[in-house]
């Protein structure tokens, strides 16, 4: 099963069927092969996170208002003292040639054509610097944790140099396996797929566990980021540094007092621990938390415009975009990803008109039906 | 797929498995053509809210009473001073040509027939004149802003003309598009189906939007009424003026203040914004803030007798009633639409008759079950 | 339709899948003709309260409480004045030989067998005179008011001549029609089954209706009793007078204080008014209003030994069996009923045992599990 | 059908297919004939229950922390007295040669192997004696009362012993009969599987009723257990008495008072009532009732490591596997099982290390998502 099967290549138009922005989700099976599709698709375990994540949105309401001006309306929002022409960030989703053989590098090329930020991932099928080159707009480079500090100084460096303007240090993902519904289907990560940026470094040793130890906690769990070293990357680089994964109010209160600069409200897309809340559930108490004016981010779970709409409401000053942008990449590239941009734009200023919220600091939870 | 597929022609007669108003439902999809059905029956977006409409009186019980003596019950309402034989208006659907060659003229005719005050669509593929002229019952007009003033205000002159008794000013469908369902059942208006009311007017000329500006915003938006609007067109006719379309109690409020005549509780069946609340959850508060005796109409999710039973007891004095209007004119022309009537009043009594109700003043929030 | 399409007779012994009363439900529709027994097994309107009866039990939870002693349990209730060996009570069924040839005769002789109380319906097939001489056990008779009191009061003559101890006035079902299950089934009343007991009534004449006048309100419901001709049969009769249909509060306590006997709280099954609640959802705040130790029946969604624990537990001091009745009744007559009566008291005893209530007394609300 | 069928004998590898603990249980189908499984897998009446046991973990999320450093993790348990390795006990299932025919003897291997604490049951298919010479670790034996109390007392002194560590008193299952499940399924006990430890007891003769007794409460409840037999049974042995089966809090706090080591929050797996909440909803009662550091075992719908976790995090010390137990006995034998309870350690494992709790002593209520 790690021979691709026969697939539909990506094409280099936009397929009449698309309406809507999910409509790329429903398409892209034709466009990626079964197992990668699972792997991109999948949630961990029985998958209550992932659904939960969509079911948050469909449970949530939009309370319009009347008759209001909005023929000054935009969608431009600030963010790390930056000016964004639009609250749509694209994801750090990893290993983008799983999707489409120009990876990151198509999705980089969008970014560009949309005004989009791109938050570049450290497991990128493409090496970072080529990233940064097929975009002039805003980016942000997420960054794991490696075995050895000096490969994750390496890595910010070179975000650095290659002029990201921002580090999202992921912190909720220590371990990380095919989910069951990617292992069923016999997925397997190809050989030809590998992490471009980590090349160069000098991999971790197996751990060896004496009798009685876990393979998790002694094993695996050793190399997971804790407190101390987040305080210790912000030490070295001057860039921003955001934490993306928060769930809990008591997290975000003390990741806000360390200094850290924005937060992603994310549950990996229910790619981590199953069970764990929807990204929007946790989002008003972590507004609540860190208070207004604070950078907050939501991921997991946006499919439409609406979604947008209802993240900005309860709290977030944008929202990343993960399986969708894979989708849509897979489907057509750069074209489609942009295309899928378009789509989320239109959809979001639509429901703002109808709302009657002209620009996103109009969007407050008193637009949230009770 | 312009053109009109085989389908059975409407109906002389009632047909026999006719045996309640929703029946009407299940068979007007072989007497409408499939793009066209799936336009009528499609909300927008995922349809959220077309569906929310029907859960909201599912889940809304009724309380009975026993023992009362019913014997001098009645139907009959006021409503703008006049007194209606019952509670159940004809909705203003756009383009009835679209389920029956005599479209609008039909309707008319049903209305006519029933005593049932029929509100005519600025969107009628017949003149306003000519449905006016079919019916000699209680009639209001629906009013779209046009591009122009002097469009909007000729309707408005011609509706006066007509002898229509009220304006109902639609605000919350500022830009309107085919439903996802619609469009992927590749529906487009056909050519002969056209807004016999706006054919006279100059249509305005496209929108030219400079770079960086909304074509929702700066384009679609630009014609969208205002509060200033309203006011505008209610200094200029002595007729009543309800504004459809209201769901917060805020502007329900507001409305009121500004000495509208009375509104319609509707998300216009579902076409508008995906994700606002269902109509019937609206009215209570609705009617809480406008109070007693302000004239308030239900519009959307009506499907039987004993949902008009319920929007009275939450607060409507009568409701409006549009795709199963289309859906009987479809399958049976005048007839069907007279007998649709019939049956949602029969209805009607016969769950007054059973809870209690002799009138529909005595038709309370006491009659919900908590 | 009307001539019966050929089904299985019913059995002289019982069938070997029956493992709980239930199963007589799932049996029944290959001895009954479809018509009939959609008849039977419909509720009216799109048949929310038939399903919400059902729901309200399954609903509901149990908190057993453990190493009691059971030894000396039994199910005996005391239900005016007399003792019942058990608190399964058959419901008064219209025509019952739509479900089996012997009908109410055959129902009798296994409330006989099974020492269960037996409420004879004013439309049984036979004559109430037979069904009484049919069973040597309690036996109540279920009244309709008839168009004339003279007609009334002869049915309560009669059944004061024939032993029944009590009257079950019913009156929830005024207006009375096959439901819309029944009518698409193609139901009609085969010419053969007809209410014995009023076939020497004169039948009223045609309501002669006015321009403007209702069929409901000044047609059908010119018959339906009120609360002065509830007072008028007390006052005719030295029987205790039970009235059944009840669902709210104040109606129960309004009938309490005028000296009705006892109450049953019924919604008929889901046969009357669609939207209504469940009877077990009304039953606790009717226990309230009435108070301990004045009788209760609960009606409508019982379908097993559990269910009877539940409505016990609730606030009922007995229950009436419907619709399991006449599926019993259609697959093994006399037989089957008999069976029937003692699967559930079965359950119960089960329920009771597992729940460490020994008696029905012992049954509270303590034991419902919040 | 007392035959059993034809399937495939259990393997002596584990299967590719495994992925998760969970995996067992789909698999099972092919390893246990038919009417086995259906006595296995069923619950009692509609199984509402058993529905529940499962819907309650659903029902409930994980709130997890970051960064916190969990290289110090284990799972050890502190549970009278002793220092398990880890909390998942294999819990008194009867009868396991039905699953394979090495049965108990196999389940103890696995035990052994894995150090898990092995809980063997009355009704085994081996003799007690045999099944603790098969695993070395902690024991504890199920006890069920039997009809005399010399065979009651006879089984304690074997167990005492053969080295158990502990007696699980069962009381609410008094009264057993396979579920409906089975029974439409043509389950009936195999004439080759019997209750080895009771074989050299004189069985009760049939308790003989007398008229209007009933076969419940005078007849199959004159042998079930009461209070003061258990309080018999805990001045007869110096072993620590747990008590299995609570669901209530103040059955737990008397529990408690009289001395009994433990308990054990159980509903039977849903095998007993039908209709009685769910283990895990009971358990933060009882953990209320009976305060901080008082033994509770959690049994009844655990299938993966997050339900362990989630039960510790609502006041269990430990769970009970059964069903799984069986599964993966059926699927491997003694390798199934071991294999079994490494994945359950391994999800928990997992579950801890994303969710920031390095021991179970850090497992909380603040881990649980509200």
């Amino acid at each position: 099963m790690n021979e691709r099967p026969s697939v539909i290549p990506a094409l280099h138009h936009i397929p009449p069927g698309i309406q809507c922005a999910q409509d790329y989700e429903a398409l892209a099976d034709r466009f990626i092969p079964a197992p990668a599709h699972a792997y991109i698709a999948g949630g961990s375990g029985q998958e209550a996170t992932l659904r939960a994540n969509l079911a948050a949105f469909d449970g949530i309401g939009i309370a319009p208002r009347l008759l209001r001006d909005v023929t000054a309306g935009h969608t431009r929002v600030k963010l790390l003292g930056r000016e964004l022409r639009h609250p749509v960030l694209l994801a750090p989703v990893a290993f983008q040639t799983l999707a489409h053989p120009g990876g990151e590098i198509e999705t980089a090329r969008a970014a560009d054509a949309t005004d989009s930020c791109l938050v570049a991932s450290t497991l990128s099928s493409f090496p970072l610097e080529d990233i940064a080159r097929a975009t002039r707009g805003d980016k942000w480079f997420q960054l794991y944790f490696q075995p050895r500090r000096e490969s994750t100084l390496d890595l910010v460096r070179r975000a650095e140099a290659a002029g990201f303007g921002a580090l999202v240090v992921t912190v909720d993902a220590s371990v990380q396996s095919p989910s069951l519904r990617a292992r069923r289907a016999g997925f397997r990560m190809p050989d030809d797929v590998r992490p471009a940026n980590l090349q160069h470094h000098v991999q971790p040793g197996q751990v060896t566990l004496s009798g009685g130890q876990s393979l998790i906690f002694q094993g695996l769990m050793s190399e997971a980021p804790t407190w101390d070293d987040l305080a210790w990357i912000m030490g070295q680089t001057a860039l921003p540094v955001l934490v993306k994964g928060v769930l809990h109010a008591d997290d975000a209160h003390a990741l806000q007092a360390m200094g850290v600069a924005g937060l992603v409200v994310s549950n990996h897309g229910g790619r981590t621990l199953d069970g764990i809340p929807a990204s929007l559930k946790a989002l008003p108490r972590i507004r609540e938390a860190v208070g207004a004016g604070y950078p907050l981010l939501l991921d997991s779970g946006i499919r439409g415009g609406s979604d947008i709409f209802k993240a900005l409401a309860l709290g977030a000053d944008a929202v990343m975009i993960g399986r969708l942008q894979v989708y849509a990449l897979a489907v057509a590239g750069a074209l489609g990803v942009a295309h899928l941009v378009k789509l989320l734009r239109e959809e979001l200023e639509l429901c703002m008109a109808l709302a009657g919220c002209p620009t996103p600091a109009d969007i407050t939870p008193a637009f949230i039906e009770r």
